[in-house]
């Protein structure tokens, strides 16, 4: 039997509150909205509660028979709490997870500086989990994986890979001994004629404008840069992540 | 010496017309809007005449100096003609350049079918300049990479390469000869296995939900899927698209 409850208004509020990276983690909870997102949230045993719009209980039924506590939200209410222009009437409430340091996030990791736009921090983590990539470490320059736009684009992939956010990421860095850290960077050596790297590796991706820092790049075994043989100067910041990312996917060969 | 006028509230309506691709068609025009598309605009060419917003003259004089008309139209209008929340001010009016067929877009083509997200043909677009491929060719059911979203996303990309928009892709695709049709589907062969490709290839991308329609699909000389060694079921298409354009920009070499 699930606990149905008609929210208060005090709880819209709270959920509304956390489109606000300060808010969600003051309340120490995120919400994934859309019925994909709830979906992947309950089958990863990442959700604590469920939220759907009032008149919606029927269309989303299986996810409500989840055994989870629900909250039923007018649709006027929902409208507030959503990110999006038309809200499909079903979210889930997670908590936000324990924090993690870089050395807990595996053997192949991938590093954010400074990359903003949420869309491409999302798909990053996207790529990182088709990949085989084991964490996601960024710093708070760098945008909040949890926020509504990212979690979108992760379509379900931050609730299967460890995420360290941190203040400095040289300081990360330099905890993580062993690994060859790999910087994209324009005045890198040709990125295919890279140095064969061990099985540690950290793929470092700089934001599309600034790069890297001197800091971070400061930390890195070898810098490399993707040839641009055509006429564009640079690449989208996911986009050149994920070239990397499944260069190395083609090294290493399939398990 | 530039003529500048002060758009009347016909100029505005039109303008603001070009948000839908069937009066982008209607009128043979579209807008790129912003600085950074806008300066790339004049730089190659495509600009036939300037939109400034009220104000903001001296701001972007070296635009305006470029010898285009230019219209000036109040704060009020300039946010009606705009595709964003905040505006920057500054747009150029262009051409849509004269229908192509497949045949005229060059050795190295990315071929999309049912790519709805305009977000994603852009970033396409994009990396197909900078990985030196010639041509895009896509079906009405992909997203027109005239609109605004994706024109920004292009990063100026749509002013360098041809585009074939048509309505029925596996036609163009037939008058192809003695290109290598490589299609990106889930039930293709291994990518980093297939088949060595001479020096016409078509990179065939289908829509993330759908995939390619059977039609296409058979148009193919091969089938090729990117390994998934994660647990993520799907990538990105853009991801897709680029990772592959990519790997043939390792097997080239750098010119």
């Amino acid at each position: 039997m699930n606990t149905y409850a008609t929210a208060t208004a005090a709880d819209v509020k709270a959920l509304r509150a956390l489109k606000t990276r300060a808010e969600r983690q003051s309340q120490g909870r995120y919400l994934a909205e859309g019925e994909h997102l709830c979906g992947e949230a309950i089958r990863e045993a990442q959700a604590i509660s469920l939220i759907v719009q009032s008149g919606k209980e029927t269309q989303y039924a299986q996810y409500l028979q989840s055994g989870l506590p629900v909250q039923v939200l007018s649709a006027k209410a929902f409208d507030m709490i959503s990110d999006t222009r038309t809200p499909q009437g079903i979210a889930a409430l997670c908590h936000l997870p324990d924090h993690v340091t870089a050395t807990a996030l595996g053997p192949r990791i991938v590093a954010l500086n400074g990359v903003q736009d949420p869309g491409n921090v999302g798909t990053i983590l996207r790529t990182m989990d088709a990949a085989g990539f084991t964490g996601l470490l960024l710093d708070t320059s760098s945008a909040d994986p949890f926020s509504p736009k990212a979690l979108r684009a992760t379509m379900g992939a931050i609730f299967r890979l460890p995420v360290c956010v941190c203040d400095i990421l040289s300081d990360q860095l330099r905890a993580l001994s062993g690994y060859d850290i790999i910087a994209g960077s324009l005045d890198g050596a040709p990125f295919y004629q890279r140095q064969p790297s061990g099985e540690r590796v950290c793929l470092l991706i700089g934001s599309e404008g600034a790069g890297l820092s001197p800091q971070v790049t400061a930390m890195a075994t070898q810098r490399v840069r993707l040839p641009m043989p055509g006429r564009a100067e640079s690449l989208n910041a996911a986009i050149a992540a994920s070239i990397m990312m499944y260069d190395f996917v083609r090294v290493w060969g399939q398990p």
